[in-house]
């Protein structure tokens, strides 16, 4: 794994009606606090890609359809630079994204997806950097 | 409204790839705290009723399917005793719903519904007071 990515098994609890997902307790391993939550929608086959955090650790959770995430580290230290992660409802995980990671996320399901983020801190332009999808070298067709 | 039931109008944000759809801020009316976040999934007509808590507040929001929620209120204070909240994306709303007023819902989309509530506390069935949902005089059906 990327320094400091994680990934955590969540419970699904089967109750009349409809089912329980677990997202997030403020004891769990990956939260550091909270800043803001907030959802994004991403249509079949669209890609969101790039973006770094400086400040931002994101906890990522699928609740709808299926999502790859896409983590690329360049930061010198790091022996491992591009990372997948395939989430969904059958492989119900939460993903801890450090600060200073770049992430790129493609929708896999044909009914829509999406991403709920606890993040620690509000959502702030200043705090983001960008790239143009074809400035980090990833195939996303394959 | 009943006492302390807040509802707070939500942005989406138009986004390529899919929308962003705002959820909670620490510092939005409403917050009390961050405890835990889950979702609860429910299916089309299903209903789930009734529950009051004793100790969390409530936040919901709605980023799929849509959901009526009905909140009873017997505590002796209150004036009103019954109010409905219809939300989806078409009426993008965060529902804050106190400690001590009771609470159920009921799917209203053919494709499912999902609710994420952003609790004060992590979910504890201490704090949880259940009844049936005929012990509670309200016509589902309507």
């Amino acid at each position: 794994m990327i320094d400091n990515l994680l990934l955590t098994s969540l419970d699904i609890i089967d109750t009349p009606g409809g089912n329980v997902l677990h997202a997030m307790k403020k004891n769990d391993e990956g939260f550091s606090g909270f800043g803001e939550v907030y959802f994004s929608e991403v249509g079949f086959k669209s890609i969101k890609a790039w973006k770094r955090h400086k400040d931002m650790t994101l906890n990522l959770i699928v609740p709808f359809g299926k999502i790859k995430f896409v983590l690329f580290d360049d930061r010198v230290e790091s022996i491992k630079k591009f990372q997948e992660v395939i989430i969904s409802l059958d492989n119900y995980y939460r993903l801890t994204v450090p600060p200073m990671v770049w992430m790129g996320f493609q929708g896999l399901s044909s009914k829509g997806s999406i991403v709920l983020n606890v993040a620690n801190i509000v959502h702030s332009d200043d705090e983001v950097d960008r790239k143009q999808i074809n400035e980090i070298n990833y195939d996303w067709s394959k």
